[in-house]
């Protein structure tokens, strides 16, 4: 995918495998795929139940890109063809015009024959997708939008630490961010059980590191966190159950419950956060290993407010920059996607 | 049920509605129904999956009527027709002689047209099953079959506790045992929600009298600890998730999850309990809520043997009794169930 709308969740059999073929055109400073850096040029597409979009949209409040790349969010749930603007008014995003965000591939690629994903970001004036490659999209944030970042804004993908970064961030996706979707669209016992175990063995060393290190790597948040806590905000509410990832929960991992904890309470992280979404999107889209389509009430979620405790390890979460401010306006999370709600 | 072959497993629309239209002709002393109390004569069906088995299978070992009513075990999964004696050599119960349970129904009701359903009793000399009426079953076995208990058998259902014992059980029924189904079988969001809403208002109302007291009634096992402790143990691995009582698994209830660990560890509950079958059951058989069949590989369940420090709360389990003994030979859990296997 990232979220993608044409997997076949369940393989015949075997393992699932996701199709990481995107559109790997790049926003850059010198615009050399022809897209240049441009504030008021791109709008970012976003959905918050994608934990693949959940990192776009938490990146470009860190650095505090809100005024200089617009976003556009699509419902929690979708059809098999595409995403859709069904949380706007009438049903169109109001600055493109469109219905259902495969109309922006169709503008980029004519009957572009893959899953419409998001996140994905697309050229304003041309209504055309320039990437939908969310590895690449949050870096590109990090290091192509610099100019344009807040005052105080966080280094995400500092120079010095990102072959640490990079190694993390591999074995996190293969067996966590991507670990989760092996177990729950597994074919057969065997793959399940298989990703299974590579999902809690991951789990536990990164219990292990995370028990002496308040951040993945270095003493400040870093886009290693981002990718981690997206995954980590899923796991109780869906990953659990609906996926089968269910050795234990993300509560009974000391550790790393602190630590999500820890950065769901940091400005950017828990306030793009909505469960309610979240919770939705996969209980109803996935009728292939939820025929009921029916979404679980629990689990409670006000926990995620309760002190972590964390600052006894040290590290400062922005280095020596500062926390973005408020949410900005007509970009809160609804009430009922709250941890308080429940 | 008690845990049928012929339910539909989700009902096209609103609330799952449990058929309990039982044989409920009963063994007694004196015969009344045309089947006396007889050591050797009958042959107890059970399968160790079933919550509604598993009660008389515990209630039959803590009276120690292993020597007087023998047991035959049906596998954890059955077609659409029957469960089956696919555990034992040749697929054959070895006293009855049959390949599947319904024969034992149709031997007593040819065309049987309602849920093959364990537990049951069979007369073995007509091979005809009895009954099937799963809570008068353990009901008449401590009532009836009084002078074939064990020395030191427990009272489970004693005069001077038997209205509070009911109500309880009542509520208990409703709400829990029966309340697990009502919340996974639900037809729709809204009768799954009102199901999950009230299992969990009587869980918080159990854990609050469970609190201070070491047993539901009185201060020994009663036929009401048989009763929640059966539905407890499948809590965590299998109605948390594959029935979406998610609002927090039975390990986060302290005082019911060391009840059920005091229980687990007592002789005669644990250790007629195998997990592997439990999970096997409900993930393969409920094809309509699990179309993939894939059983989860969790939780982690040693964690049953941990110490939980209930005795400090008072109470004798079995009174002015004695707990069984080992287990009978050749009714042992197998390896494979057992909380130390995970």
């Amino acid at each position: 995918m990232a979220s993608s709308t044409t997997t076949a969740y369940v393989s015949g059999q075997g393992s699932f495998e996701r199709d990481t073929r995107y559109i790997t055109t790049r926003i850059t400073r010198d615009g050399a795929d022809g897209y240049p850096v441009e504030p008021g040029r791109y709008r970012l597409i976003a959905a918050r139940a994608c934990p693949w979009a959940n990192r776009a949209i938490i990146v470009r409040r860190l650095l505090g890109l809100e005024g200089v790349i617009s976003m556009g969010l699509c419902g929690p749930t979708h059809d098999e063809r595409s995403w859709t603007f069904d949380l706007d008014p009438g049903g169109v995003d109001p600055v493109l015009g469109i219905e259902r965000l495969q109309e922006a591939y169709f503008r980029r690629v004519p009957d572009y024959p893959r899953g419409i994903t998001v996140p994905a970001i697309v050229d304003v004036p041309s209504g055309a997708v320039v990437t939908n490659d969310f590895a690449q999209m949050t870096i590109d944030l990090s290091l192509e939008w610099g100019e344009y970042h807040r005052d105080g804004a966080p280094e995400l993908y500092p120079q010095r630490l990102r072959d640490e970064i990079d190694a993390i961030n591999a074995v996190v996706y293969k067996d966590v961010n991507n670990g989760v979707y092996r177990c729950g669209f597994a074919g057969d016992q065997r793959a399940y059980e298989r990703s299974y175990e590579r999902l809690f063995a991951r789990l536990d060393e990164l219990e292990e590191r995370l028990t002496t290190r308040r951040y993945l790597v270095g003493d400040t948040i870093t886009e290693a966190d981002v990718r981690l806590f997206t995954t980590l905000a899923r796991f109780d509410p869906v990953y659990h159950g609906h996926f089968k990832c269910n050795r234990q929960k993300l509560t009974e991992f000391p550790a790393l419950w602190a630590y999500a904890r820890d950065l769901f309470q940091t400005p950017g992280f828990g306030d793009t956060v909505d469960f309610a979404q979240i919770k939705r999107h996969y209980y109803v889209v996935h009728r292939d290993i939820n025929p009921t389509q029916i979404v679980p009430a629990g689990p409670a979620l006000a926990n995620w407010l309760t002190p972590h405790h964390r600052e006894q390890l040290g590290g400062r979460p922005f280095g020596d920059g500062t926390p973005p401010g408020p949410v900005a306006a007509g970009e809160e999370v609804a009430a009922t996607g709250r941890a308080t709600s429940t």
